[in-house]
């Protein structure tokens, strides 16, 4: 990008982070490969140490939090130096879906809920998942929703007898991409609360311990010919019956998809930058491989044009891409998520077309080696091409961006 | 695209530009589109009277020249507001090649050439064109060119006999893609003056009135079925034996590479952004037939998944792809056109691919519509088809941009 | 294509018919990419008088009225050797809409239809044209149609009084896009006679000669820069109370749909495969301006890396169509056109896209020249832009593949 | 596909082997998407003994191989029908590379390599792989390799010593990508014998026991996550002073190019059929899932205009990519592989291009089942990348296509 140098102090932070990255977590990245996650786990806590020590602890978050109290475009651009290496975001306690749950909470939770969940997620102690998805209803429409949550004795339509405080709610449900789940300590659940209600009022957050009786793990879903393990995996899972107090409500009942909506503006920011962090570990991978691998006697890989296009039409659909995420996130900060939202929609397929493509030159100009896993390239390219598939599919997000572009017509 | 909203006085500045387009220059384009060129010249008389009384003359210059003095990326936004309708450049003294030119002899002129050339340009009351490509040689490689000036009595190698500036240059060659020769009263003609020196010193510009004996019009070049008239048209042209006083002699002998560099970067920005304008006004001419037109009885067009793509997918590369020419207008300013040469390129291929989709998205979605000239759509469908190869084709800027971004890793 | 040769006797016919293009057709192409409609009208009478003498006339014709007698594959390679040039298929008579009506009235005319509409068709000495596309009406669904044509004195929905043969169409409505209107003798009118009839039977087919009272010319339509003239134009009509004899009802009332369906199969093939003829013009094109152009001193333009992937990349997607239209004109030939519509619809948005792409490439290759009109390049890249519109858009003919797959599931 | 019915005894075999698949393979398909490669050693075993009871073994073979002496063309369709399981080749022994190597050995091998090495493949009582790419050179270039093999005591240049047969071929290497190496009885190997020759005649393959003292197995390749087991593996090998009869070369001493080439014409019709099969599982599965996902309440998804043009143009690329495989088939078996060799480069791109495309539409319209392994679409993939890269990647094709168009012309 040659947009204008960043302020010095993030400048400086930049500048740490990739340090942090290439020294920590790039050479730990052979265990993330070879599929050794218990070694990884013991690893990752050491480097996950250094960084509280070295401050670059919970970098999204404000710093009354613990956090380093970043605009959204300057978090952005942490993001994307996180991004370099598949576990930059978790070494500094970043990582998706407990960064979203740790938002959520500080905007949303009650005092008793921050104490119980939250902190623990803050401090590292603990990791946390996000369970909306059913295997049942497609994902592209998040209203379809069977699992329900009910306040225990509750009469139909009226008040329900816990209404004081002291009742339970009562989970059954079917979910599945709960990332994390395996080894995670408690779950937000989306669950129908309000059947009768209007339909974007109908659902609501639920904190729920992954340990509570009822909670059923199905299986770490086999993802691209990996199950993973711990963080690196997700989970189908059942709510048989399973009961939490009535205060372990998040937030407003019947405000499960406000509050969905509110995770996303920020959220898409944090994945759209990590992808253009993917974007530019490709690139560089891409030129190094092109330099060093010979063709012929003399003659670098690098001198195909073919190659060169590569190059280029990755570092400037990279660079665009960029430059549209900056551009949206100082948009969410000046207007709000709501307000931003068809370019909330847009970065979301642009970056995550433009990391396909992007991944899609590196493999080819790596050629049997892309395919391996020597590199992370093979390892994104499998599991990032479900970019384009959840928190939403391209296709519902260019309904979006058209509805919002059909509107001024009106 | 959701940008910060632009400085107050470019808001307004915007607001003006884009009335005036609406009001003044679209009423004229069924004349464009028609071939109607003596009526459409006599009405752009008035409208670029107009403009000059309005104060939207000469935008892109510094205010001292009678511009209005803005920085090269608040003119990219003018420049897009233009782009709107093929003939707002030209109403407001804006269009190419001139505004090259004018840029050009403002940062090289002597005082006699500004007298003499410039300033009957900045005031609009002559044309100018640019004399560089040559049939015999290909564009993507300006280094090789046929056409030569040499001194009057000159000794090859030695000391020119008009050294004094007494003498003249006699200009020999064959020039094509002139545009606006037709009706031009100078031109700027790039021809070797050095053979001997290195292969970026040996061409000069010169300046050389249209009317000069030994310049001879071949033709106007049939471009896409229309060879135009006056500044709408290329031509094809012979310069045999015709004599300039040395004093035409622009910039520094030997200079001429450097200088068509030095024109290119602000040029890039200026065409960039005015293809930004083309492809906001498609995605405008989309949207509305989109709404208008049925499919079934009370179904509109606008309902079609693949329609709503077409304009998602436009939407989001259009904003991508102002955001990058935004930036790329920063880095000239702040770096120079030098330092930013990679992105100089890169929004080049960049832009002119983001127009030629659009455009062809626009086109379908107005199915018969589409290919008639009631709409300027077919004009720039046919005609801006040339933006992936003028002014260096795309195969060469991506050469440029995977050069300088191999070159970190040496 | 490497394709088993042809049987001996098509292989003499297409060498034939290759060196007579070449001969006779390719000089006089600057003619028709210069508009000089008038030169060139007169130099194709003396073509096609030439085309009449060495029996290259009415090739996709039946051999008993006076065509080469082809089956539909075989008459499909013809149609690719008469694409080479935008002027093969007028010089032997193939041109549409002229072949697709002689077929339909070779099927479906009376004798008395014959004599007056067919023969002078079939002689070369009368033009036809084809009203069916209404400016008010998407394309893209031909049920929904304004024009109208009513029996004199009928009583709606009863016998109508000229029942007997005696009576009179009397037309009115809206055309557009009839191609070839301007100095056709007569044409086929599209119009509904049966609204209360069920969707697909209300339309019927009517033979009305454009000197008819009632008949307006409104407009040569301006397609992509050029209004053209004669059988190179497309006009806008109005029909304005036109009457008919009643016996110019072309085959059964209300049998419109199922006629133009039928015009449709062997139409195809000829349009796809002139296009793959269009595309091997291009490919031609590439390859020797590859060879001819220097892009640095003793360096072909052929040997850039890009440059020989469009060559190689549209030598596969012209020879995978061509096999593609071919099988499909084998099974319309074994099963009719009704079973073989989804490959008739596959093979109009494949070749339909192959040919844009070609031509996209070749016109790059070519640089400014490939804008030209200086070959036919530029003529093809623009006027043959609606190959992805009329006879249906893309997205219609994707939408009949689709639920062709999709029934087998049913 | 529309083409002509295939005649009726292939159309029996090809119910045949469809029924085979589905009954035998696809119910296996689990264990490999789960990794459980004993357990589908084991059930393979069993389904290949029933296999060659049914008569469906070695169908790629000549008849009086115990093959079903099938023409190529016809043999591809089988090919076809075995790809709709990754299972199905394996199942009728006619998997990579072991096919290749049957063929090149019933062409090429001696009395004595039929009975060791070649008849217990046939019979299916020993695997073959093939050792060609090197880590150290691009597979791009096959002529540049390290891995030698001399003739023990050969004088350089020279007659060798062990001319009379009685000598030995010492081989030492680097090989990677060696599929199947993991529990093959022998492997060909590629190896320099004649340094000082033309490009050209430099290498030789050689029949190696894989237990052979020397060969060592450094490791089975990790490709895209996944090591895989046995036949279902990629090796990477070193050869250290491995020893062989000299009777063990294969073909003439010089001739290993020249024999790669040979297996290469029939081999590329083998892998792009099967490809076409995995494409028509996915159109399968895509369209199923189509039609049972509900978006909302009553609607499917295969009412989206997205999800109908995915599945209209991978019908369309599918049957038209088919066509251009059984096209070049017959000129393979017309004309000879070599004649062939543009097309047989050609359909290599063109398939794995629509291979690629396919797929990653099939994955997008499952969404998140899409990336599960609970269907083979993620297995494929992330597998079949490759396809764009081994057997040459797409580069050198196209390449290889340009050369032959440009040919035409000099």
């Amino acid at each position: 990008m040659t947009a204008a140098p960043p302020a010095p102090d993030l400048d400086a932070l930049l500048d740490r982070v990739r340090q942090f990255v290439a020294d920590e977590c790039v050479p730990l990245e052979p265990l993330l490969l070879n599929h050794d996650y218990a070694a990884l786990a013991e690893a990752m806590d050491e480097v996950r140490d250094k960084a509280r020590a070295d401050g670059l602890w919970n970098l999204a978050l404000h710093a009354d939090h613990g956090g380093a109290g970043l605009p959204l475009p300057e978090f952005g651009r942490v993001s994307e130096a996180l991004g370099w290496s598949p576990l930059g975001h978790w070494a500094t306690n970043g990582q998706a879906p407990d960064i979203g749950n740790m938002e959520l909470l500080l905007a949303h939770a009650t005092d008793a809920q921050r104490g119980q969940f939250l902190q623990p997620v803050l401090d590292g102690a603990a990791r946390s998942c996000f369970a909306m998805t059913e295997p049942e209803h497609a994902g592209s429409n998040p209203t379809v929703m069977s699992t329900t949550a009910r306040l225990a004795g509750a009469v139909p339509g009226g008040v329900a007898e816990g209404a004081s405080g002291a009742g339970e709610w009562v989970l059954d449900g079917h979910k599945w991409f709960t990332t994390g789940f395996d080894g995670a300590d408690w779950m937000v659940v989306m669950a129908v609360t309000d059947p009768e209600a209007s339909v974007y009022k109908r659902a609501s957050m639920v904190l729920v311990p992954t340990g509570a009786d009822g909670v059923e793990h199905v299986r770490r879903l086999p993802v691209m010919g990996d199950e993973g393990a711990g963080w690196l995996s997700h989970s189908e899972i059942r709510l048989n019956g399973v009961r939490v107090p009535e205060g372990n409500l998040l937030g407003p009942r019947g405000g499960g998809f406000q509050l969905a909506q509110e995770r996303l503006g920020p959220g898409r920011i944090h994945h759209c930058m990590r992808w253009i962090g993917v974007c530019e570990r490709a690139i560089d991978l891409m030129c190094r491989r092109a330099l060093a691998r010979e063709i012929a006697p003399g003659r670098a890989l690098a001198e195909q044009q073919a190659v060169r296009f590569w190059i280029a039409e990755s570092r400037a659909e990279t660079d665009a891409a960029r430059l549209y995420v900056l551009d949206t996130a100082q948009a969410i900060e000046r207007d709000g998520a709501r307000a931003a939202r068809a370019g909330v929609s847009a970065i979301k397929f642009t970056v995550a077309g433009t990391l396909g493509r992007v991944l899609d030159r590196a493999v080819q100009a790596l050629g049997g080696l892309g395919v391996l896993d020597d590199t992370p390239l093979a390892f994104w390219f499998r599991h990032e091409r479900a970019a384009r598939i959840y928190d939403g599919p391209d296709e519902v997000h260019k309904g979006v961006v058209a509805r919002q572009e059909l509107k001024r017509y009106r």
